[in-house]
Order: C-alpha cells, then sequence, then structure tokens
C-alpha cells in the first residue's frame, strides 16, 4: 500500500480533469449463461472499451462484500480497513444530516416493550412512516438536550430514525443500547473506555426521558440504539491527493461519503441527465468528478434481472455525451457487485474501465465482467484507481530518482 | 509481502545460475497503433517467450512513476518504500563515487548571489562543465576538513556538484540548504533532530567558507546543497537471499545501485557484446547476475521511436549468446516504462519473461506489454521476481511443514 506521505510530496496540482463514473452493483452473475452485463445492449460502452485498459477490481478485499461505505472508501483512495465509517453515520449520511467532527450518531428503531420492560417487538410493528414522523417531531420536542448536550432526532422509514448527539468530548466507543433480540430486556449502553462513561451517562438518561415520554405511544413505547459513531477523521482528498474534488449523486448517502472525504457537493436532479448536466456545468470549476449512477443497484437488490440490464443500458445511452467533455482521465466502474440471483450486495470483483490519452488500449471488446478479466488492468484493489487515474492525469511526480 | 526472515529461513545456496536482463525503459505507448515492442523486430524474444512464462511487472505501486534507485531496489528483491535512496546518494552513485555507511552526500549547484545574499540565479548561468571541474578542484583543496569532517567535492554536469562528508556521527535528517527558487535568500541546512545539529553546525560552517573562498568566482560565488542522505541500511542480497550476486553495467548509477545490495561488481565495457563478454567470463564465479541495457532508456527520453525500436532490436541480436550459456533461470524484463510520447519514465508495468526447466510456457508468442498481459505470471509487483527466480532455481526450501 502506498504510504499518504508518497501521495502528499508526488501529487500536484494541473488542469487536468479526472472523471469516475460509478455504477451502483455493476457486477452480476450468469442467469442461463449471461451475467447482466453481458446481456444488456451496450453500443457506447464497447467503442468506448475499444480505446481504454481494462481490468477487474477488487472493492475490499477477496470474499469480502462491501457495504456502500467502505466501497466508496477504496474507490476514494482510502483503506476501507483504516477508517471505519459507522452505522450510525451511515444512516445520518443516508438522510442527508450534516455530520461536523464532534457529533455522536447512532441507528435507532422504535420498538414495544411490555410491564416488565421486556421487549417484544423490536420494531414496533413496523409502524407506518407516518407515524414515525409525528412521534420523532413529539420526541424532538419533549427532549431538546441533556446535560448541555443537544438531541436531535430524524424519522427514517417505518419504525427507524436516527440519533444526533451534538456536544463537545462525546466518544463513540459504546456498547449497542440494543440485545438485538426480543424476548430480552432492554439496556443502556456502556462507554467502553474511561473517557466514553461520560457519554454513556448522557446517553442512558435520554433513554429514561425517552421511555417516559413515550408511555402512551404504544407499541412505539421504547427506542433501541445501535451502531453509535462519529465521523472517522480521514483526511480529505485535497489534503491526500491535492484534488479539487466534486460529487454529483443523486442520493443523499453517496453524497455524504463523497462530503466525509472533503468533495464539493454539486446540487443535482433525479435523472442521469441532470447529473450529466451538472457535470457539464461545473466541469471547468473542479479537477475530479465522482458521477454516481444508482439504478441498477436497486434492480440487483429486487433479484430483477430485466430490469437491471435496462438500467445498464439507459446508462449506456448517456455515456457519449460524458465522453463529449474530453476528461483526459475517464474511469467507468462500480463499487460492488449486486448479482439478481443474490438479491444483494456480494464479493464478486467489478469491470472497469480507464481511458486517458496514456493507455496502451489492451483489445477488450466489451465492457463485461468476463471480458474486463483479460485486460491490461488485471485484477486490483479498488484503493489503487485513484493512484491510476492521478498517474494518466500527469498529477504525480517521479518516486526517488 | 514476504517477511526477510522467512527467506533467511528458506534460501539455500546451490550451483544453478540466476540471470537477471533489465532493458532499461523497455516498456512503451503506442504510436501509430504499435508499442515500441510491438514495432521491433525481435526474432531471438519471439522464440524464447514461446519457452518461457510471462507477465507484467509493476516496478512499484499502481501509478507511481519511480526513479531508477526504486526500480531497481524492487527488481533485486527489496521494498522501494522500505529503503529510501536519497537524491545526493544517488547522484554520488551516477558519478561513480564508492561510498562507506558513515559518508552523508549532497547535490551541489553552483549559484549566483548578489550583495545582499539574494540568489539571483539557482544555476550560476549554467556554467561550462570545464568552469565547474576548474572550481571544484579549486574548493576541493581549498577546503578539505571542517571539524575533523572531511570533505570531497566531485563535478557534475554544467552547474552540479556532489559533496561528500565523511566522518562519524553524520546525520542525514537535514532541510535542504536551498530555497530552491531565485529571489530568495541563501539558507543554511537545519537538523530535525536533536543529534542532527551537530552535522548541520558542521555544514553550514562549510557553506560559510565556499563563500568566501567563491568571492571572486562569480557567477558561481555561492553553493546550494540538497538531498542530503547516507545510503540505508540495507541487508545484502548474499544476507538476505543467500545469492553470490555480480553486476554487470556501462553506467555508474546502475553499478553503484547494485553495490547498495551488496553486489559484486564486474568490470565490463561500453558495448552490449562487451557486457555478455563478461557475463560469459565470470558465469562460474556467482550465482546471479544484473545485467543492465541502458540505450531504450535514452531513446525513450529523447522521443525517439525510431532509436528506441533499434535499440531493441539491437538487444534482441545479443540475446542468443546469452542463451548458449544455458542459465538455470533467465528472466528479461524492464525497471520501468519510458514510453517515447511521455520523453520520461512512468508509471505503466513491464513485460517480463521468466525462463527455467520447471516452468508451464503459456503460449505468448511475442514479448510484447500486450502479448505479455494474457500470460500466466500476470500482473505483479517487481518485487517479487527475485522470490520466482530462487524458487526456478530451486534455491528455496519449502515454507512450513
Amino acid at each position: 500500500m502506498i504510504p499518504d506521505e508518497v501521495f502528499r510530496s508526488l501529487a500536484i496540482q494541473t488542469e487536468s480533469r479526472l472523471v469516475m463514473v460509478v455504477i451502483d452493483g455493476i457486477g452480476g452473475l450468469p442467469v442461463r449463461g449471461k451475467t447482466e452485463l453481458e446481456a444488456a445492449k451496450t453500443p457506447n460502452l464497447d467503442r468506448f472499451t475499444s480505446k481504454a485498459v481494462c481490468g477487474l477490481i477488487d472493492p475490499v478485499s477477496y470474499g469480502i462484500t462491501p457495504g456502500s461505505g467502505p466501497s466508496h472508501l477504496a474507490l476514494f483512495g482510502y483503506d476501507p480497513f483504516r477508517y471505519e465509517i459507522g452505522r450510525g453515520v451511515m444512516e445520518a449520511l443516508g438522510i442527508d444530516i450534516p455530520l461536523s467532527k464532534d457529533d455522536l450518531t447512532a441507528r435507532g428503531n422504535f420498538a414495544t416493550i411490555d410491564g416488565r420492560g421486556i421487549i417484544v417487538d423490536r420494531r414496533a410493528g413496523r409502524i407506518p412512516t407516518e407515524k414515525n414522523r409525528e412521534i420523532c417531531r413529539f420526541l424532538g420536542k419533549e427532549i431538546k438536550e441533556v446535560e448541555g448536550v443537544r438531541i436531535s432526532i430524524y424519522p427514517g422509514k417505518e419504525h427507524r430514525f436516527v440519533l444526533v448527539f451534538r456536544g463537545e468530548g462525546l466518544r463513540d466507543n459504546l456498547t449497542d443500547a440494543d440485545p438485538q433480540k426480543d424476548g430480552l430486556k432492554a439496556k443502556g449502553t456502556e462507554g467502553l473506555s474511561q473517557e466514553a462513561r461520560r457519554t454513556a451517562e448522557i446517553i442512558n438518561l435520554y433513554l429514561k426521558k425517552a421511555n417516559e415520554a413515550l408511555k402512551s405511544f404504544h407499541p412505539a413505547n421504547t427506542v433501541l440504539l445501535r451502531g453509535f459513531s462519529k465521523i472517522p477523521h480521514i483526511p480529505t482528498m485535497s489534503e491526500k491527493f491535492k484534488l479539487r474534488p466534486a460529487a454529483i449523486a443523486t442520493y443523499p448517502m453517496y453524497r455524504g461519503l463523497a462530503r466525509l472525504v472533503g468533495m464539493e457537493i454539486l446540487k443535482t436532479g433525479e435523472t442521469l441527465q441532470e447529473e450529466v448536466e451538472t457535470l457539464k456545468k461545473y466541469f471547468d470549476q473542479y479537477d475530479f468528478f465522482y458521477i454516481h449512477f444508482k439504478k441498477p443497484d436497486m434492480a440487483g437488490e429486487d433479484g430483477n434481472f430485466k430490469m437491471k440490464v435496462k438500467a445498464i443500458e439507459e446508462i449506456d445511452r448517456i455515456l457519449p455525451s460524458i465522453f463529449k467533455l474530453k476528461p483526459d482521465v475517464l474511469v467507468i466502474t462500480g463499487d460492488h457487485s449486486t448479482p439478481t440471483p443474490l438479491k444483494s450486495h456480494s464479493w464478486h470483483p467489478n469491470p472497469i474501465l480507464l481511458f486517458s490519452n496514456y493507455v496502451r488500449p489492451d483489445r477488450i471488446r466489451r465492457f463485461t465482467e468476463r471480458d474486463c478479466q483479460r485486460g491490461q488492468l488485471s485484477r486490483f484493489p479498488a484503493m489503487d484507481v485513484i493512484p491510476l487515474m492521478l498517474a494518466n492525469g500527469l498529477k504525480l511526480k517521479k518516486f526517488g530518482a
């Protein structure tokens, strides 16, 4: 792995423009002999593949199925084992809550307890989202702070919410305040270090107050908290790579991940066209763009092969307008595989293509898992994509004499 | 990465002969569709490729453009991030100055300062090399030592020279005594640790004396020093791999790098023929030979595609006389790419072929970047070449039971 200080000493700012297109959940598995990419008609991708170098990337490591957090960190050039993004933070990013480095986050469930404090339903019967919003509004007004720590509650879907504690000196090495199982007694959190004990006390005080406030809200008469976390101390892409990076994504979680590494978040719309319009609009103002296309992952999670093929074909049709901007370096890849037979993220490597003026095109004709495996980039860790892009943009000086 | 102690416990001395042919700057980029290797007629290489296993090696890491130091260290089996070779040491090696482990080196420039000590020309108008030699002779006689530390000055080209401080306890964690820009005041060096302060004082005393001595030498009326460095503490190839290694290279820098890892430097001539004659002459006396062919890199740096093709073809013609020696293991590869379109080293991987009695020939027919990418060795770090050669020479015992 390339040490951080090597990048710091080698990276230089130049005018070259790097574009990283991330197709969420792109990799798949064969169904009747063909993967989603193999079944899709992708004339633009194919044409472009012929001019590029190809390979396969591993999001994190052989056999590891990554969440969106680690897979994106790796693509952004960070070691996903070194920088962990907690569940609370991921949930907060997913609903676009701005976080500062002092904020402590937690994922929450509304749940049902009986008279003896035993959890009888960890999801409070999956109360409707509308009901959830109503309870959050109530709780938010009822408990604004505990011992000087400000508390905000943000509703999610059904029984889920995000809690943010804002104050100085909060720690996140805490046990879950959630027994993870029905039939057990609800419990508070414990601090795993001397310094974390005060934080645990504050959270446990909050839980006590919340239980009192929720008495009349059966089945949502208690809260369970888990995944206590703060944002990791992570150097920005500008500090680490001397890039001026910007992100274009329609989903808040990906914008949040990009914000974690210091990207500027560009306002965009809901469609592929709008995302590419945004890229065009800001193309002169940044030198690195991360553009995220979400749909293939959703189709993969649904197990809908045809819909994933369609989503890929739709992306293929938008690509020429990206090529037209003439980025100096263009990468097209995925953050992880979401094969329709698995209906979930998977550990499989993903195809990647890299185009610049300084590649040896490797005679690969199609952008699929099995074609790209014969490419010159070979199979390599996603973390090495950014160094390669920097090199191809002539943004890295020589190492050593 | 294989830990050093693993090699120490597994390596054994045997009679098998390993030959590593390093073609400097071999890798290229396509010009009118073909790379330099693809355009060259290389019947001998092609014939040999068919009997060997092939692959691509990365000198240092994806995207990193290596200097000759790191790329050679990697080929010799050392982690280039662990052992850094400073600029001063590289310059000293480049003009064949023998260095011991106590010697502190620096790169120097003759420069011009005005009456207020402001640098007006960091290169002293690029004085002729002959003038440089004359000033170095004078300075060398004028300042032989400072506080018991002996000082030697060696002229390079134009305004460049190398300074060597010889004495005990000298440190190299020092700032450059060079503001790197015209228009700034010349400055001394600073020690970056308590122990380095004494070294800094000695160097700054030297600078004071040199400035006085050079008063009448306008435009070369001061010296700038940078890249203070000592040779790294590096186990020899004999310690690490139990090899008896020898080096054949026409350029001093490569002989110097080989000396750093404990190779015996064999006296040779200027031509390919003479290098191969040297190999033949000493073939019984060592069990590892590094033989370095320089020309393709020079043509690459000049951006001269035709000359690089010619240099490759010339090397192809000499190869049969190496094959004739019947080395047990033969590797042909490059230290880094020097594509003619870039006129410089680059980050691209280089083709490698390995021949021994124990390979599964992989049906690759030509020794080019794009053919070798389909080889059985796949794409791998240059650091792993030596372990592979040792194995093929049956010089590594089984690891574990």
